[in-house]
């Protein structure tokens, strides 16, 4: 037999969102005449703008005469997509950030993901905690931890814990660490990094030669003007990070699926004997080698999300997902909850009554409300205690769903 | 400063296909006047099926609309796809493979890529030789190997020779192998693997538990009845291969991007200390975490290929293919050249005249005949003295390319 990578052996019960699956289906065969709200995984609900719409027609008609046809398309992304997001995400807010440096891609989970191949085994690695679960579970299998202990954290990792106490802004580490995952606005509890705050961690970075992980996957729903959109609004961020974007959940393109990856020319590694290396070379290898691009159809649409039409349509969209957020914000603050996120990014982080615990009060809202969550606890321990509410739904779901659950508290 | 994955570094060069893309791009740009035919990646040229383009308009509107909106498809492909190909693709030709076993992917080349994730350090590994440069790459990079020698093997793979001698089709390695790459119809050279002789590399794979992880992405161009189209029509194969297809070649996807993997349910490998796991489960863990689905866009366009418009038009395809790989065959023949291949497969393996280095041909018909192969060097010391001619391309470029290299000839 082959031997398989066991270090998947390591990896604790269910990635998070399957396992919130696996209930609400047993819940729901159970219960077949319940209307279940899911507030749970954050995934949109409205329809796409219409100007990715008519732009994704004309691309599948494109894809219907030979003239127009578009066979393999370069692995990076088309140089129109490239080019009008490193003008419209990076250079208009003044990030020094060229086309060349912009890698198009199937999803921010993926890259996230996928840039531990291009990274050695013996980097020390920090993650936030609570923590998007991508983060760890990629580390686990790709063999960079150890075991887990009796509360599920993993040997090897450097845990910087986001509570209440620093405004879920985890404090600068006192230690040495090679590669900094930071997530802003954050997945799951809504926190936003400030510019002062970026700042320090860049000097942090830069002191250490660390890497900064940086998942931007949720800036379109920064509404306060002082916070930084990307990392590269920071002077000398170039030189040590990446950034990951999205076309997921500023234009609803969870099913459509188009992301981005930002590998500065400038940004380098080192091997164990000390030889630096260029990491946009490493990634272009990686990308060349083991993608092959997103559909075309795909980059035409992600390409209307910054003509006019595609801007105004875009903000309408996040504008309705907000509206949402500040109606759960207040719902339940009325109910008598402390809640935190929901202003600049579209997830709120919930507080459990009486101190219950998250899959506890999970159940609780999915069997008495038939509310879907998503446990705090399932992102970390300091998660514990925690519940996160998405605002990616209709009005409607949102409205009932909030009376639903006041009516439980 | 980060640590890089040293592996990379132990990569030879570009791969293969940028490499020929520069010297391409670079002739070009010396010669603007010149009509340069692409016949050296395997890119398809004519526009996809009608019923998939309908589709794909029908899917396109469903994503304007809230109430039929797609976001987050499962990771593994929706139930319609991935039934539509066990029955067809599987089921139909006796081969015991069903839905919940296939996983829907963006590319064959990613799956071959990724399957590395779940596969341990320890394996022996054989490739073929010419060989599919993303198998020995992407073994490389996962440090699966040593370095590479002068000729460009890398130490700790087992290389199993494909010559005009054995038909193409290496024999049985006479020592024990962990992992096996074979791809039929086989890219580089066209051969195909029959019956008795896939027959006897599962044999082989039972007695040894060795796992075959078999590339069928071309199978659609076989015309022989009695060669298989999938591995899973040999009994046994079932519990030591993985398959992957694609409808890249078959359908025209090159630049619509799905394909998919099966792994069996009864499929396992071992740990060091000799656990067997099952390796259904850490294939859908790994596609879980890492992965986020294939367009539902682009699921809809491939469905309908097993629509009985999408059968009929994409048999019309391949008739088109073939029809010039038969031009192909003829032309080099007449011009007294060995041609192999190209009867089920649209690749042919063409030896070069007097025997010519492979890249040094390859500049000659750059040069000379303004026609771009691949040189068959690129796939592999045995593929010295041969270049590969790809059928994909409209029929007025392949009767003019072969006037033009049988005028240079």
């Amino acid at each position: 037999m082959p031997y398989i990578n066991a270090n998947y052996l390591k990896l604790k019960a269910g990635y998070l969102f399957p396992e919130i699956a696996r209930r609400v289906r047993e819940f729901g065969a159970a219960h077949p005449d319940a209307k279940i709200i899911r507030m749970g995984i954050g995934d949109v609900t409205e329809p796409l703008p219409k100007a990715c719409i008519d732009a994704m027609h004309k691309a599948v008609d494109e894809m219907a005469a030979r003239d127009t046809f578009k066979g393999y398309g370069p692995e990076q992304g088309y140089d129109f997509l490239r080019e009008a997001v490193a003008i419209n995400d990076f250079q208009s807010r003044g990030a020094d950030v060229i086309a060349d440096e912009v890698f198009i891609s199937d999803g921010s989970k993926c890259d996230c993901a996928n840039v531990l191949d291009i990274l050695g085994a013996k980097n020390v690695i920090a993650v936030t905690d609570p923590v998007y679960p991508v983060y760890v579970d990629t580390n686990v299998m790709a063999g960079n931890t150890g075991d887990a202990n009796a509360i599920g954290e993993y040997a090897g990792l450097v845990y910087l814990r986001a509570t209440a106490a620093n405004g879920f802004c985890p404090e600068i580490p006192q230690q040495h660490v090679d590669v900094i995952y930071l997530c802003s606005p954050n997945n799951p509890t809504g926190a936003t990094l400030t510019r002062a705050q970026l700042t320090a961690w860049v000097a942090y970075a830069k002191q250490h030669s660390s890497l900064i992980l940086f998942d931007a996957a949720y800036e379109g729903y920064i509404s306060d003007p002082t916070i930084p959109h990307s990392i590269y609004e920071i002077p000398g961020a170039r030189d040590v990070a990446i950034e990951f974007r999205s076309f997921s959940k500023s234009a609803g393109f969870t099913g459509t699926r188009c992301a981005l990856t930002v590998i500065p020319k400038t940004l380098a590694g080192k091997t164990e004997t000390g030889e630096v290396v260029d990491m946009h070379r490493l990634w272009t290898r990686r990308h060349t080698t083991k993608f092959n691009g997103v559909p075309y159809i795909v980059q035409r649409g992600a390409e209307a999300v910054y003509s006019d039409e595609g801007k105004a349509q875009t903000k309408e969209l996040i504008a309705h997902y907000m509206t949402n957020a500040s109606l759960i914000r207040t719902a339940m603050t009325s109910a008598g909850l402390h809640v935190f996120g929901g202003t600049n990014a579209p997830y709120c982080w919930v507080q459990t009554p009486k101190g219950a615990k998250s899959w506890d009060f999970f159940d609780h809202l999915l069997n008495n409300a038939h509310v879907v969550c998503t446990p705090g606890a399932g992102f970390g321990t300091a998660g514990e205690g925690y519940v996160r509410l998405s605002a990616f739904n209709s009005r409607a779901n949102v409205e009932e769903a909030m009376k639903r659950v006041a009516s439980v508290l």
